[in-house]
């Protein structure tokens, strides 16, 4: 067995392999071989678009909530009510991304059928990125819309405190070819991961994008501790109102909970829609990617705020960096590298970046 | 009859005598007596709930649309597909409130047989603000979301020229009692209403909220013209989608066609979503609006901003001043009266504020 040395500072681990350590590790912690895969990928996906905050560094998170029952390895996923449009998926505390793929795979069946497909999701956990399932319609010619409710975390408009989360928002639509037009943003104005970055670079944040412990707005990201609502009452509004569609629609109230003064009411878990529509039924599939391939050009052909600066549309980033990154590697840092290593000698593992034979 | 005095600076109209004298007026210039009441119906409500740039303020650029052919009077609305759960809804350029009163009813009847229903709009003309749809909806005990596209006026992030729309998105859930919870937002950061009030009162804008002609950012209302997108990628990408999700869908691009070098795509048009929900299928009557109240309860528990202030819901505010101005009146500036009365000689009708005998 290799023995984990420290791991090297702008290490660059290629996808697949990163995922497949990454599913063993779940594996391991008792995830079935099939749902370890599925939370594996949903991860490196996001690691490979460059969103790191909801990468691989959440593997330590993810084995904690399965340490603590949070997350609940032998789930039954079933279906509690059904429509001809809907479907209620009650995930049983599932890790996220194991139900969100199945969700997924509903909203399309039921789009194929009633043209319109909603799966409301039920009682998962932390549903990973949601453009990854968003994307993953989109890549089957359907339009993709997600949302998801959590705990609270982020400032309610007029509030000195934490009221609703930072709940996101995905949109994705087929593109011209292989590549979608993907939406993914949060109803915050900073991500969490943002702020804990400029913590770690000891950087001051711009004025209104946080508050302090107390509720105090700070541009301190030592004492930054919640983020403000993306546009005031708006960004809070909307998180209130997927709160509304997705956790109360399915009896599972996360913000009336969490301020219930019962402690169960503070534990983690998500509840969440996926939104399929099957556009081709709606409008001839040429049309549509033709139309889709205008709307982009006419944009990309506006003048630049910065001369000599690509125009990019929602996800372009994302798909460039997948890009490099399929090719190139993940970069993990060496914080992260050795994190990873650590949890990989708990389970008896040894990291894909190898040490010593 | 009575002549058209000058209108008193602070007058206030009953509700019903404004929306009867509007709905004259319409009728006078072309629209069905029917149409004509929808529309009034749409501004007053905007009126009610204090959101003056979406009400009778309207009303002479209405009366432009049907007198150059943007609006057709001569409209007939027809199903053009149709699925289980979604109607696309040929708009055929009618005045917009009543396409989407229309698209309103199809989505409600959609959801009650398939569990969600969506109607997408095409070709329609100004809608109104969005929360009237959505407030019907879930007054009648539906979640309703509704979002819509228009012509390119605001800055695309990265672009010193507009390139989207100011797109709307608006979510409603019916309340504990007959009050809803309502969001009713646009995908700007400021709106065109807040930059014509800063201008007419020679006010600065705050940085970041519009550029001028040129695309240079400016403070200056008087050359302001292009409102921002609200958190910059996050606003812009979110009225992107909703361009490709609801113009896209039905073969009626307003991007592609505005910039197309067609002096046909830049005539107002517009296309629009309405989807439904039956949240009492999935959910308990009695559960799901205790959960609202207790949500909403929650919230207004925390500590606020400023000490003493109500932490407001979404559409609070507007509820609150439909109730004032449900009793006192609707508010009349003295040059939105003259306006009002000089389109009333027009078309030989008096306002209802009089004048003399």
């Amino acid at each position: 067995m290799k023995s984990n040395t420290p791991a090297t500072p702008g290490l660059r681990v290629p996808a697949a392999e990163l995922q497949a350590f990454v599913a063993t590790l779940f594996a391991r912690a008792g995830l079935r071989q099939a749902d370890a895969t599925v939370v594996a990928q949903a991860l490196v996906w996001a690691n490979l678009r460059g969103v790191d905050t909801h990468g691989v560094s959440r593997v330590a998170h993810y084995l904690e909530f399965i340490a603590n029952g949070v997350i609940n390895p032998a789930r039954t996923l079933s279906v509690t009510v059904e429509t001809l449009a809907v479907t209620v998926l009650d995930a049983d505390r599932a890790a996220g991304p194991v139900a969100m793929q199945q969700a997924t795979e509903l909203a399309m069946a039921k789009a194929r059928s009633a043209g319109l497909g909603l799966v409301m999701v039920r009682n998962t956990t932390h549903t990973g990125a949601l453009g990854c399932y968003t994307q993953s319609l989109a890549q089957r010619g359907m339009l993709g819309l997600s949302i998801c409710a959590s705990n609270p975390m982020m400032a309610f408009h007029g509030a000195r405190a934490a009221g609703v989360s930072t709940a996101p928002l995905s949109m994705a639509v087929p593109g011209a070819g292989a590549e979608t037009v993907l939406l993914d943003m949060a109803s915050s104005i900073v991500s969490f991961g943002q702020i804990m970055q400029a913590k770690r670079q000891n950087l001051p944040l711009a004025p209104g994008l946080a508050l302090d412990a107390a509720g105090e707005p700070t541009t301190d990201s030592q004492v930054a501790k919640i983020p403000m609502p993306l546009g005031g009452p708006k960004g809070s509004g909307l998180s209130l109102m997927i709160e509304m569609f997705t956790s109360l629609t399915v009896g599972n109230p996360l913000i009336a909970e969490f301020f219930s003064g019962n402690p169960e009411g503070k534990k983690h878990r998500q509840n969440a829609w996926v939104l399929a529509l099957d556009v081709f039924k709606f409008c001839p599939e040429p049309v549509f990617r033709a139309d889709v391939a205008r709307t982009v050009a006419a944009l990309k052909a506006l003048p630049a705020s910065v001369e000599g600066a690509d125009i990019l549309m929602p996800g372009e980033r994302g798909y460039r960096e997948a890009a490099l990154r399929g090719s190139g590697g993940i970069p993990l840092s060496g914080k992260l590298a050795g994190e990873l290593a650590g949890l990989a000698t708990r389970f008896e593992l040894n990291p894909p970046w190898g040490g010593t034979e």
